[in-house]
């Protein structure tokens, strides 16, 4: 990609990154190449879907989930590192409001340009449920999948402004109800049962 | 109400309920008006809001669940009564995709014609949840709206195709989650912990 393109593109990006800040994933790609001064047909040449926009404004904090998670692989607390890890990622997805939806179709859509992004991290963070599982920190129900779920739900919590404020709490009633009793000592994150 | 008129609403509302089936919450006012046959002024005359076009659809649900936590109230055993209207909670949000997003938001707005319901559930749910409490069979830091956001959030999961298929298993997560040890022999729907 010659200079001007590569800057063109980097341009275009950033707008879309406060559009869809201020909006949520649903802003318009009319609205986005409108707000970038380019037409819609220049915007959809270098993003031709609403999910590899977000792929690319993305493609970092992806990359730095993924390689938390490798280096929490080693933390001395599996129970710490897997909890600590999943309040990083729902942290995380609070930065554009209505992600989770677009990832939750993305995990089985192989289609989609999140698709691997999604499969990276679920996989990352099944890891981190392995090494809890292994020393009896975590629940044996419970796999990959449905952490990716539970992300999920807790990030669209988040999402909606009504029960936001119960976020944190519910966060730390599901972080503490996948530990088991002998992970509770000392558990980043997650509160005591009443 | 003339008996035409009640006639013509009974009509619009039906169709409505349809279209709303079919398409969500999210379907459009105009696309409602037009399959009954109405112009978007009559609609909106006997609907002037998405959310009195739910409300009114979802009279009758409304009503019977809070019948049915009334009846709960006196069941042998408060954890059961807890996870079984629950249970019915979660079921009957399915039956209009995204009804939840709007319900999170009549929460708190009570300009919404869904306000009192929501509001009439919650409390509903908190009555079971302290009774459970009261003999130590549920988690004390957890209230109505604790619950409440709990089951927007697995209704939420099971509105997405790809994580649908585990919101059972995470309904009996949440539902384990929520009881204390002491109710755990005999809790309806609750899984073991692993």
């Amino acid at each position: 990609m010659r200079a001007d393109a590569r800057k063109n593109r980097d341009h275009v990006l950033a707008v879309a990154g406060a559009v869809i800040a201020e909006q949520g994933v649903d802003a318009s790609m009319r609205d986005i190449a409108r707000r970038a001064d380019v037409g819609l047909a220049t915007l959809l040449r270098h993003y031709p879907t609403r999910e590899a926009l977000l792929e690319a404004l993305l493609r970092t904090s992806f990359d730095e989930l993924t390689a938390k998670a490798g280096e929490l692989e080693s933390s001395s607390s599996p129970a710490d590192g897997l909890v600590s890890w999943l309040r990083d990622c729902v942290t995380w997805t609070t930065e554009y409001r209505g992600v989770t939806v677009l990832m939750a179709a993305a995990i089985e859509d192989s289609e989609s340009a999140l698709h691997t992004s999604c499969v990276t991290l679920r996989a990352a963070g099944a890891r981190l449920l392995t090494r809890a599982q292994e020393v009896g920190a975590a629940r044996t129900d419970m796999d990959g999948t449905d952490l990716f779920a539970l992300v999920a739900a807790l990030a669209w919590l988040g999402d909606q402004p009504s029960l936001a404020p119960r976020a944190d709490h519910l966060f730390g009633f599901v972080a503490n109800a996948l530990l088991t009793d002998a992970a509770s000592n000392g558990s980043a994150g997650a509160t005591p049962r009443g």
